[in-house]
């Protein structure tokens, strides 16, 4: 039997190469695209193919040539604070780049579904936006709704909440982590710089997170949407007390006064998780479990 | 006394070039962004200059050269029928251009009030979008007040109808004007084919379009959608009947059945003028005087 073709976007980053294990070991060929390819991964089932997701040509040309029975897009910028200094680079990136995606789809007439991954903080267009990266996520959703409803391709989208997990990220809890495993070396760490201890956000492994997009992939509806969360928040605080359980030096992070808002909503607008919970899924790591993974991830890169 | 300068994107369509000469005729230095120079107009207080605004280093530049009083960005692509052939062109000229345009003025620091031309065929992007065109516009519309929002550019945007009037326009109007010239020098001419006479429409002179982007620009208020239309709304049918009115030959038209619905709302959802009329602004073209002088233009085209 011929494996199933995944095709995942983003293959270099945090998601994305969860993603890529993840469907290698449940038995998937899994073709990731990069931008630039860094070192040879020599796994069975894998190839890693260079695409520039801004060129519609390149990416044309790399679903043409894969013809993918499944497409994960997991690419994108997703740092909001970087995103305030340059915007027109995240429309580009999140945007653009997905037009070219889908578009490219049509042009092959590749029937495989394709899922693309949006985010929790996305802005109600009816309102007004809070920050560039919000906007630009939002612009994603709309255009992947569009290319469903005007070009009728097999679209769904996922909206998950913050990932967390062990790899590089640039999240809140992989800073952390960071600095606990150089404090522990002994080596002089800057604090972590925190403006408000009191935030709230959802936490979720990013290895539940790649679950759930199987899950969408192979049983989700067209055109429907999935926020995907615990459904639990945390705050900040609870973050630094956590990971205070799982190590002997003091967490090092310094509150400062709340000068910058980034934008980012404390816990306003929880999500509805009835469309992922009706297809079976559930959250699998706790969450100590996950930043356990992290330090360990950390503690062990050297 | 020095002049008011503005800056007009896309001087060379339908809509800026009327802007350029409105602007000039009122006493305004006026510097017109077009692709590519087609020919010198050689009129005092103008000032032509190439810029290709998908590309953000020539934008940049535009901007901090010309440090306008004002910017009317009328520069975008508008062929309903095409964008459902090339998206992601109507993406990139339409969203991404303003962007760009908008990170300019930031940049430069410029702060001369900014008007963005955006479309009565907007969609509400809480519902689902009819058509690729007026999908890029709605997100030149976010994109416009976001920029407001987020980093408070003095910007205002314009939701015109469909502008009509002399000059080189794709528009319906001048369609069946451009056939009418041709049929009375007895040339044969293909009859315009329409797909539904009891389509309505709200047909606006671009003469009085542009006297409200003045106002718009000296009195309106930042962060203002400012729709604008004639408020009255006529059939395709009634437009063939008024053309009929100015000419000897039969209006060449050829009713076929309605095939491709291209996704143009039918006199859904009118508009809401109330801030335009706010501003003292009624329009001053009747429609048959609009249509008359369309004719004239194809008539002397030669």
């Amino acid at each position: 039997m011929v494996n199933r073709k995944i095709l995942i976007t983003g293959a270099g980053g945090f998601t994305g190469w969860h993603a890529c294990q993840y469907f290698l070991n449940n038995g998937y060929h899994v073709v990731g695209l990069v931008r630039k390819k860094r070192f040879n991964k020599d796994l069975p089932n894998y190839e890693e193919r260079e695409c520039d997701l801004t060129d519609e040509f390149s990416v044309y040309d790399a679903i043409k040539a894969v013809k993918p029975d499944y497409i994960l897009h997991t690419a994108g910028k997703n740092d909001v604070k970087e995103s305030w200094e340059k915007p027109a680079e995240y429309v580009t990136v999140n945007v653009l780049a997905t037009v070219h995606l889908l578009e490219a789809v049509r042009k092959v007439k590749n029937n495989g579904k394709i899922l693309v991954i949006g985010s929790a903080l996305e802005f109600d267009p009816s309102g007004l936006p809070n920050q560039p990266y919000g906007l630009t996520k939002t612009f994603q959703s709309l255009v992947a709704k569009s290319w469903e409803t005007l070009f009728h391709l097999p679209i769904m989208i996922a909206k998950p909440t913050n990932l967390i997990g062990p790899g590089p990220s640039n999240g809140f809890c992989s800073l952390i982590a960071e600095k606990i495993a150089l404090a522990e070396k002994d080596c002089l760490a800057e604090p972590v710089l925190i403006d408000d201890l009191t935030q709230e956000r959802d936490f979720l492994d990013v290895r539940d997170a790649v679950r759930a997009y199987e899950l969408i992939l192979l049983k989700g509806k067209i055109g429907e949407v999935y926020p995907i969360g615990t459904g639990c928040y945390r705050t900040l605080m609870n973050v630094i007390d956590s990971y205070q359980s799982l190590t002997t030096v003091p967490v090092p992070v310094h509150i400062k006064a709340n000068k910058h808002d980034l934008g980012i909503d404390k816990g306003k607008g929880r999500m509805d998780l009835t469309n992922i919970r009706a297809l079976g899924w559930h959250p699998g790591y706790p969450f100590l479990s996950s930043l356990s993974d992290i330090l360990t991830y950390y503690r062990n890169k050297g």
